[in-house]
């Protein structure tokens, strides 16, 4: 399994700047990664706007359905198109009816409330409800020269980063450390979704492999890992304490610091051999 | 003006940790910064749920309710209880009557709906219409050697930073360069937000300084900025194509990559001379 990512031509730009070394400034050009709004509309009802880097929008949106528990599998969305308008993109998806009810039910309960932060959630009681998932102990066993491997076949291929310096990247990796797959966005769990979609999109089993990701671990990452059943959680920077304990209660292994051969597990260490 | 942050007391934990180096592990000690969800509740109403590192909740209140229009000017914030609960914290706000008035009616306006990834946003149509705030162009002016002075003390007092990895900061520099005020969260918004609370709680002047932040700078960092006044945002690294666009139509200058003597003025740059 090993698919290319989206062209990156929409995902930047070039943009004037005056750049200034030692005092002196100069006129150039310069590149930046885009951002911009993606509307997720299911059986014709706008669910959420995300701001996302505009590339790989079909893994984000089935990506984010799968890592938000709006549906269960991939062929729970039945299809999926893209619709571009001034302001923004709109993703227009059919899911299982079940499935839409189910979205519909949540939204019921959450009627004339705004969330923030975090998904339609607005206050504290509705947060230590949520469901967390959790992964199977026997799976996602590897060596931990996997985890180097993964690291200098990512950087290779952060082509959006290497362009504009400004955006995140998430691996999906082989146990034996090769990269698969490779999605980058501007926030770290839209560079998740973009990697689960197209994982999902191409038949892969979220138990035969491990995720590397170039940001550091928020609870986030980890909740939307463990949703889908990801065992392994590599990340280049430093995890949160809720990271940790989210991992902790999942079954996920947590890497953080994952630099050339050195890394730190803070949960299930018994993965790494 | 200059004060200290809260004690870092409850923004970090210590967590057991296998660290591996070239192959071989040991058991060892590691701290990891802290993100709680703290709930948002206005006149005894819970607008939102943020995860934030639980360390200057009264700034970051404060400055979200000034950054997100909710108020006007700190004086309509009367008073602000932290209440801490096992689940989170609750920071309870009373404001003045008329914006309290305005926000009900912005979420009856959302009846139904849930936002995500952008506060309370729904559908595209909601972010086109969406006020910007503009900056006065008289303001901000300095010279490009204050930046690389800020950034030498910012450095210096990334208290959480240099314990955990894992936070963001945001300084309020005075024109010269002197760093003011320094606060530190998870999320790069809510260092800006704890800022912002922090400039107003003690009478600054927004017009009169300017913000370094150690991250990216993406659109939610300009908007925030805009809607309080402030003329000057720089960023340790790169800014994205939609903060560009904004921080143009607000009239902020936006500076990236601010790196020693480096850094690249991205919009307005007749402030940096």
């Amino acid at each position: 399994m090993r698919h290319d990512s989206d062209s990156i031509a929409d995902s930047h730009g070039r943009v004037g700047v005056e750049r200034w070394v030692d005092g002196d400034a100069t006129r150039a050009e310069d590149m930046v990664a885009e951002e911009v709004p993606a509307a997720l509309v299911y059986n014709g009802f706008s669910h959420a706007v995300m701001m996302t880097t505009p590339q790989d929008l079909e893994d984000f949106a089935l990506g984010f359905s799968l890592s938000e528990g709006i549906i269960n599998e991939a062929r729970e969305l039945y299809d999926l198109e893209v619709v571009e308008h001034p302001q923004g993109s709109e993703v227009q998806m059919r899911i299982a009816g079940e499935r839409f009810a189910g979205l519909r039910q949540r939204r019921r309960a959450m009627a004339g409330r705004t969330g923030c932060g975090l998904c339609g959630v607005e206050s504290l009681d509705q947060i230590a409800g949520r469901p967390l998932g959790t992964v199977d102990a026997r799976r996602g066993a590897l060596q931990a020269g996997a985890l180097s491997r993964a690291q200098a076949e990512l950087h290779a291929r952060q082509h959006l980063f290497h362009l504009t310096g400004a955006v995140h990247a998430a691996a999906w990796c082989a146990l034996d450390g090769a990269v698969e797959l490779v999605r980058e966005d501007v926030g770290r769990h839209n560079a998740l979704d973009k990697l689960i979609g197209a994982v999902a999109a191409h038949g892969g089993a979220f138990g035969d492999g491990f995720v590397l990701m170039t940001s550091r671990a928020s609870y986030e990452i980890v909740q939307k890992a463990a949703a889908v059943g990801i065992a392994v959680v590599a990340a280049v920077s430093a995890p949160t304490g809720m990271a940790v304990r989210l991992a902790e209660a999942a079954g996920v292994t947590l890497i953080g610091f994952a630099r050339g051969e050195r890394h730190s597990v803070y949960s299930h260490p018994q993965r790494i051999h």
